[in-house]
């Protein structure tokens, strides 16, 4: 089994959250592929390089400042930080964007009413360079920035990056798609912390969304894993990632399947 | 034979010249490894941010901000940057520090007198693995970070990296190790950029500078180069990355064998 996994900003936030992680990752059994993405540092250092956050109608843009700043902070500072780090820890790790090998090409997202900016929707992942590295005992480490395969990067969110390439490396391997999650997993009910669904079936989804179980923000999360499994993915995982073995052998967290 | 590249800023500084530079990079025949240093973009960012360049003695040391600072800039926005202007020109580039796939080791130097800060010198080149992305048709994209295998990175100079590659990657193929110059080549008289001195023998290079032929600054570089021959390195040559079509067939340049 191929563990795919993503962790956020509440990982990546906190430096001995982040150490903590990435010993228990190192130790996974298995090949493995990590995605990060970026988080209060980038907004930090942008802030200090007078770069602020850009909205319209309500949207995040990436404006080409943005762009240079996630450049920046994800593919160098966060990325190889996270590098060495593994590599201190005996796990061979390797930073991609998905400009690096043809990792991952995306056009630029335009829609009529709102100009995103440099941001991206994946059209295709190279699964081969993934595979090659992975039976080399390399561990991709993946950023979620793509390139639209005429000298631009893309800005792309990171649970679709991490989807993406677990579709894509479901032809070669059953792969578990785990998402480290700021809760411990899909709450029953908002204000319960300890209310998780331990299983939803693909299935039952949209009975349990018509039954009032799932709801909210969960509901676009969980289309998305759904998609996943329909496409090949063997299951998704939404949990946190300081439980990582526990979510890893589905003791905590969702497992959607 | 391989050609192992390095640029400076006298090519990333310049937008045009970058173009330029990597048309023709792409275009080269064979395998190929790029090494490419910082310029002036991490002295303006390094600005922005507050972080002034350091120096004790005289030397310029990396502190902790500088470290960060080059980690951004050269492992972000440079390295991506270029990587994505290569798969452009249909060349599958992929940009590594040292810390990826385990690719450069170094030592944290300490001088009795002066603490460089977070400066490595190489110890291990990790040729298995370049060799291993060549053999795939990948074209290493190297940045002069290093990681000493216990969770630190390290500014090295961009020179040494190349020159250290180039010497691990003779032990499998021939290589041309090829130093992007401001000038397009060794000169002769200093003052007249046309006395370029086409070829230079390893065994000739000490009456040459008792001559007085080879003075000042290409001492050391020269030094350099004729250490990377003696260690199995095929030639060395010092030219305009500019006219790169013409330094790696030797027709311009100075070629040190």
């Amino acid at each position: 089994m191929l563990n795919v996994i993503k962790i956020g900003g509440n990982i990546l936030d906190n430096e001995d959250a982040l150490s903590s992680f990435l010993s228990a990752f190192s130790q996974l059994d298995g090949k493995k592929i990590l995605v990060h993405g970026g988080g209060k540092i980038a907004t930090e250092i942008g802030h200090k390089l007078g770069i602020e956050p850009n909205y319209v109608n309500g949207r995040r843009v990436t404006d080409a400042d943005t762009l240079r700043l996630v450049t920046m902070v994800y593919a160098g500072l966060i990325n190889k930080n996270i590098v060495a780090q593994l590599q201190s820890l005996n796990c061979n790790a390797l930073g991609l964007t998905g400009a690096d090998g043809n990792a991952i090409t995306a056009k630029r997202r335009f829609v009529e009413d709102v100009d995103y900016g440099f941001v991206g929707d994946v059209i295709a992942v190279n699964g081969l360079l993934l595979k090659q590295l992975l039976d080399a005992g390399i561990t991709p480490v993946l950023v979620p920035i793509t390139h639209d395969a005429n000298g631009g990067l893309l800005n792309t969110n990171a649970d679709t990056i991490a989807q993406e390439v677990a579709k894509a490396m479901s032809q070669y391997v059953d792969v578990s798609l785990i998402y480290g999650f700021e809760k411990d997993g899909v709450l029953k009910d908002a204000n319960d912390d300890s209310s998780i669904i331990p299983v939803i079936e693909v299935n039952d989804f949209d009975r349990l969304v018509a039954d009032g179980v799932i709801s909210g923000g969960m509901i676009p999360k969980l289309q998305n894993a759904c998609s996943a499994i329909r496409a090949g993915v063997k299951q998704v995982i939404i949990g946190n990632a300081l439980q990582l073995n526990n979510i890893v052998n589905g003791e905590k967290g969702t497992v959607i399947k």
